[in-house]
């Protein structure tokens, strides 16, 4: 099944691992995963994800953190079919509520997401999405973490490199 | 000015720090904060402020996260008002969804966060708080983290302790 806004196949099983390659028509931009860079799905069932409660839009919100050192790199918005691509794919998709489409994180840019785990909270309307990060970060500004601002005068991070 | 569910007052200026202090009246669980424990305030600007982009709910998710070991303890969703209260008395403020009304975290439980530093992300539509958690967590059900629970067989924590 082709997915808008991503440049590769999405599976409609979750039974086996997807390397997802760099596409060779020279049209996208950002840096090739690793070479034999491989993404894990997650044997999700049934149950867990009625654990899951969406918003009346459909969306829940999901927390990006990284998987080593605990940086929560961003704040992104999955519907069903985003959770069930992000654990059947080990790459984060979210639902972009700007563009109304699917995006597979770094399908563009190169920035990667390589998934760890996907936790959902007590209550079941909150998620949390431990990843790898590859390329210079999460954030479309070039920062490494799109909360790079703080309030209050010493706590922001140094700016982000033009992109 | 009282505020609904909280047992404290809230100041209406931002120029003082406020010592949260335990009711005697034995009428609310939870340990009392450690002596002297007092909360920071945040000298935030209107500038930063006109930043965060509230959604047509008026509400904007805030991310909490242990400041000292970067474990993402709990989402929360603040209001302009509850933005404004958490920097101010450095102590967490949320508007609860489900309840229609403010609840300083920690006030019932003891469980209180004694807040570090409050960041919005690039586009001001989320929040990042790392704090100080007391207590045994910020969960209701006794986990420390509200996402206890994997998706898939092997990531789920211990179970909470009853409470």
């Amino acid at each position: 099944m082709a997915v808008p806004g991503c440049i590769y196949d999405y599976p409609d099983t979750c039974e086996y691992s997807i390397v997802v390659t760099k596409p060779t028509d020279g049209t996208k931009g950002g840096a090739p995963p690793a070479p034999g860079r491989v993404a894990i799905p997650i044997a999700f069932t049934e149950e867990e994800m009625a654990g899951v409660r969406y918003a009346a839009d459909g969306l829940v919100p999901a927390v990006v953190q990284d998987a080593t050192d605990g940086t929560v790199l961003m704040v992104g918005y999955m519907n069903d079919a985003a959770l069930r691509r992000t654990l059947a794919t080990g790459r984060s998709w979210f639902w972009s509520r700007s563009r109304q489409e699917y995006w597979c994180k770094g399908e563009t840019s190169g920035d990667r997401q390589w998934v760890h785990s996907v936790r959902y909270d007590c209550d079941g309307d909150a998620l949390l999405v431990t990843v790898d990060q590859d390329g210079d970060g999460a954030c479309h500004t070039g920062a490494r973490s799109c909360f790079y601002r703080a309030f209050g005068d010493d706590g922001d991070a140094a700016p982000p490199a033009p992109r």
